[in-house]
C-alpha cells in the first residue's frame, strides 16, 4: 500500500471518517500515485489498510468521483482523473500549437466547416463591420494527444483577407496564415471568459456529458493599427482545462 | 410587439424553424428589451406575430432558458436573466468593493468564519511554509445587490499578520488591512481559473442548483520581495460573472 504512514484517521475528532478519508485520497491522488495508467487501490484494500467499513470507503471514493478527481471504469478499477492542461491562452496571443508543444503534448486540428455568410448584428458588433457584411466562418475542433480539448468558431472579414478559405486551415496556424501570406501585424486582444454547461452541440463535439463545465471564451483580435480582425468563440472541456496568468498591482 | 421589422423568418431556407426564432429572440433579448423586470411577450404573441405554431415557439424559448438567456416564473412569465457581471478580477488586484462600485453595484460582505488552523501541504505549497504551521482561514459571502457572488476562501500565514482575525473584515479589505495595518506593499498574483460544477455546498451558499456552472480561481499573492501573503479559493457563480482582460502581443 503506497498511503504514508503519516496518513491516518482520528476516530477521537468530530470530523467525518469518509471525510478525513478522503483528504487522505485526494493528497495521494496529488502526490503519490504517479501512474496515471494504473488504477488505485480498490475499496477493499482501502478499507482494511485504515480499518474502516466499505461504505466509508465507498463514500470518500464517490465525493472524489463527483468532484472530478477519479472515474471508475467497470472490473478494470478507479482511475486518477487525467491531468487539467494549464494553458497560458489567456495572457498571451500564442497559437494553439505552441501552447501544447509547450506542455509536452501533440496537438492537432479537425476543420469543421469553412464558409462565407453574411454577419450578424453580435459579429458585426465584434468586428465593427456593417451588418451583413461577407465573413468567414471557421470552425475547428482542436486535440491533445487525440483527446479533443476545444471547440471553435472563428469569423474573419472576408475583405481583410480574401481567399482564406484556400489556405491550408489544418495544418498551419491561423496568426501564420494573417501574418506571413497577409503581411499583418497582429497586436493585442480582448478576451472574456464564462463558465456555461455543456449542451449536446459541446457536448458532442468535446466528448463530454450533457451539462458538463465548460469555459466559454469570446475574443476579438486587433492589429495595431486597432482594426479588428478576428471574433471567436471557444468552448473548452472544464475537465482538461485550467488557465493560469499573473497579475502585477498597476 | 417589439420585435423590429427586420426580423421575419425564412421559410424557404433548410434551416428549421424554430432555430431562425431563437436566433431573433435572442437578438432581441440582447438589443431591444431593456427593462428585465418586465416578462418578454407570451408564446402565444410570438407565435401570432411570426405566424408560427406554439411548439416552435416552445422549442425556441427552452433553448433560451437551458442556455440560460432566460428563465420563467410561473404564472408571471418568461423573464431575461440577470446580466453578468463583468469582472476585471483576472487582470487586477483590485478589491471586490471597487470591483464593484465601478460595475455600479453596491456590495456587501458576510463573514462565514476566521479560524487559527495548521496548514495541510495544500496550503503549505501554495504559501511556501512549513507543513503543520499556523494560518488564519478566512472564509466570506460576497455580494452585489444583495445577490451572492462570490464564495472565498482565504489562508494567510499567522506570523505574517498577527492578530489580523481580530480586525474589522467585514467592512475594511483585507488588502487594506495588510497594507495600512501591516505595512504590506501588495505586488503581484499569480491566478487559475477552471470550470467546475456546483456541489452542494457551493450551490446552498451561492443560492444555485447543485451542478450549476462555477469559476473556481485559485490565487496566490506576494509582496514585492516575492513572500507569498495569501491564498485563496473562489468560487463564483457562473451565471452572475464574466471575466475580462486585454492580451498585448510580446
Amino acid at each position: 500500500m503506497l498511503f504514508s504512514s503519516k496518513n491516518v484517521l482520528d476516530k477521537t475528532i468530530p470530523v467525518p471518517l469518509y471525510y478525513q478519508l478522503k483528504k487522505i485520497i485526494l493528497e495521494y491522488i496529488q502526490f503519490n500515485h504517479k501512474n496515471i495508467e494504473e488504477p488505485i487501490p480498490t475499496e477493499t484494500e482501502i478499507g482494511e489498510y485504515f480499518n474502516v467499513s466499505r461504505p466509508t470507503v465507498r463514500q470518500a471514493i464517490n465525493e472524489l468521483v463527483v468532484e472530478g478527481y477519479l472515474y471508475r471504469i467497470k472490473s478494470k478499477g478507479t482511475f486518477i482523473t487525467k491531468p487539467k492542461i494549464k494553458q497560458g491562452f489567456l495572457s498571451s496571443l500564442d497559437n494553439f500549437y505552441s501552447e501544447m508543444h509547450k506542455q509536452g503534448l501533440t496537438p492537432s486540428t479537425k476543420v469543421i466547416s469553412v464558409t462565407v455568410m453574411e454577419s450578424d448584428r453580435e459579429i458585426s458588433e465584434a468586428l465593427s463591420i456593417p451588418i451583413e457584411s461577407k465573413v468567414v466562418k471557421l470552425s475547428r475542433l482542436r486535440y491533445a494527444d487525440q483527446d479533443p480539448i476545444v471547440l471553435v468558431t472563428t469569423y474573419l472579414p472576408q475583405n481583410k483577407c480574401p481567399d482564406i478559405e484556400t489556405k491550408d486551415l489544418m495544418n498551419r496556424s491561423l496568426y501564420d496564415i494573417l501574418e506571413t501570406d497577409y503581411t499583418y501585424r497582429i497586436a493585442s486582444a480582448k478576451r472574456s471568459i464564462e463558465s456555461i454547461l455543456a449542451t449536446e452541440i459541446e457536448a458532442e463535439a468535446l466528448n463530454i456529458k450533457k451539462g458538463s463545465a465548460i469555459q466559454y471564451i469570446e475574443s476579438k483580435v486587433y492589429l495595431l493599427d486597432g482594426t479588428a480582425i478576428e471574433y471567436s468563440q471557444a468552448f473548452y472541456r472544464g475537465d482538461r482545462n485550467k488557465f493560469s496568468f499573473e497579475v502585477k498591482r498597476e
